[in-house]
């Protein structure tokens, strides 16, 4: 939904139960995505999740998590989704993850999300999965965790050593970190004074990236930066509105004085010093 | 040690016991310090603090604070130091805070430190300090305390109702957010792989951050901005080091190196967009 703002076709693989509401699907349908890749498995159960935010919202506790229909996934990639330039692969079982990988065509950009679960029971699997991608996005205990170093750049330094070249960290409220062609970015998150849900907004980054990259279809360091900006401010409105409700429709002037909003945040007026030799 | 770098003369003002080490009066000296404000009572013991860090290094554990010579300090500001156009109020009682600003004349710019301890015992206090000062630099947990509010741009409002026009918010490992003339700056921590102790960044920040500013004399927002960068930079040398021994023989161009390391951190390859009315 994030993505589509920035590139289009963009189109969706996933399995859902036959409790997914009819409702749900009409809105991605609303927002022109792709859905030949959703197969719906009448008499099973969707994926949910439920957590509880702390004071502070940068932290969450997971009250539940129902893998369902996501406990046997055997994706199959639509015909026309194989020769994509970039492909994201969302937060699932790496297994999976790889099969996916098996069916498409040579991406220019696989984009990959993990979490602590996977991390922690499937870590042969993960390593798999990082040696085949481009770029993976986590959150900052997720690099702490996947690289056993608390320190981000040390963190960033062992994680790009098992594959993937590019690096983002997101820290919510705290902006972002891209790693990638000996650089390192910092970007700043969008202050918000109401923040009503911030579900999804990792999700809603990776959408804004990889739409923004796909729509350029080149993946240098300045790309890759004005990538990180324009997942920056998906992420900030999705957090807007409980659920995906800000991302139904946005209009463009929004999206634009949003990017102008972060070069102002991040401005800093010094031209570069010179240095004599 | 971190403001002498940018503006001279500095004077220090403090109160130390016996027990001070002549090791470290020397090494202030070797600063070029204006040391006539240092009362020096024999027969009692210095300030003292003792603290553990978390894993990560953003979190710390007061082991004890033993305010020694400070309980009953009685400042008097030297003649030479009443005119200064740029003062600090360092973490101390906010009636001592105050009774500094009754001996000082006029100055341009009074910026304050403070702690949980001071928002805590002494909220009245407080109150009385931040409707004199022209600008307060806490951290994020701080800043949370102090506003009872969560949310850091909402804080930031809060706070500066109480007094202070400008707010700048420490966030340690996540850089620190400038709140001043309807802006807010979002300025990135220099990424370091080896941070040998973060003790006294916070004060090297504020060194570097009224260095700058006392050696331009403007306090407008552009000014601000580099301002927070210069701090910024002075508080990544600090903590590089064990103690102030970074401080204490800093080139010129290690400082201006790190200043474009900054630039470089924040670039972001975006022309503003116009946006049609």
């Amino acid at each position: 939904m994030a993505a589509r703002y920035l590139s289009r076709p963009v189109g969706l693989l996933a399995v859902v139960g036959g409790d997914f509401p009819e409702s749900y699907m009409r809105m991605l349908e609303a927002c022109d995505l792709d859905l030949q890749g959703i197969e719906v498995r009448e008499g099973e159960k969707t994926f949910s999740w439920g957590g509880k935010y702390h004071y502070d919202l940068n932290d969450r506790d997971t009250l539940f998590t129902h893998l369902n229909v996501l406990a046997n996934f055997e994706p199959t990639v639509p015909e026309a989704y194989r020769k994509s330039k970039v492909v994201c692969l969302g937060n699932l079982d790496p297994d999976i993850q790889c099969e996916i990988l098996d069916q498409v065509d040579g991406p220019d950009m696989v984009i990959c999300d993990t979490m602590n679960y996977w991390i922690e029971n499937t870590p042969e699997g993960l390593c798999r999965v990082l040696e085949r991608i481009d770029c993976l996005i986590v959150n900052d205990a997720e690099a702490r965790e996947l690289s056993g170093e608390p320190n981000l750049v040390k963190a960033a330094r062992i994680i790009r050593a098992l594959g993937p070249e590019i690096l983002v960290i997101k820290k919510g409220e705290h902006g972002a970190l891209l790693f990638a062609d000996g650089a390192v970015f910092s970007a700043p998150a969008y202050p918000l004074e109401e923040i009503q849900d911030p579900t999804g907004a990792g999700d809603a980054f990776m959408g804004g990236f990889a739409g923004y990259l796909a729509s350029k279809n080149c993946y240098d360091i300045d790309h890759l930066r004005r990538a990180v900006i324009y997942g920056s401010a998906m992420a900030s409105f999705t957090v807007e509105e409980f659920g995906p409700q800000r991302l139904l429709a946005l209009k463009e002037t929004e999206i634009l004085q949003r990017i102008n909003a972060f070069l102002t945040l991040a401005h800093i007026p010094i031209s570069p010093y010179f240095i004599e030799p």
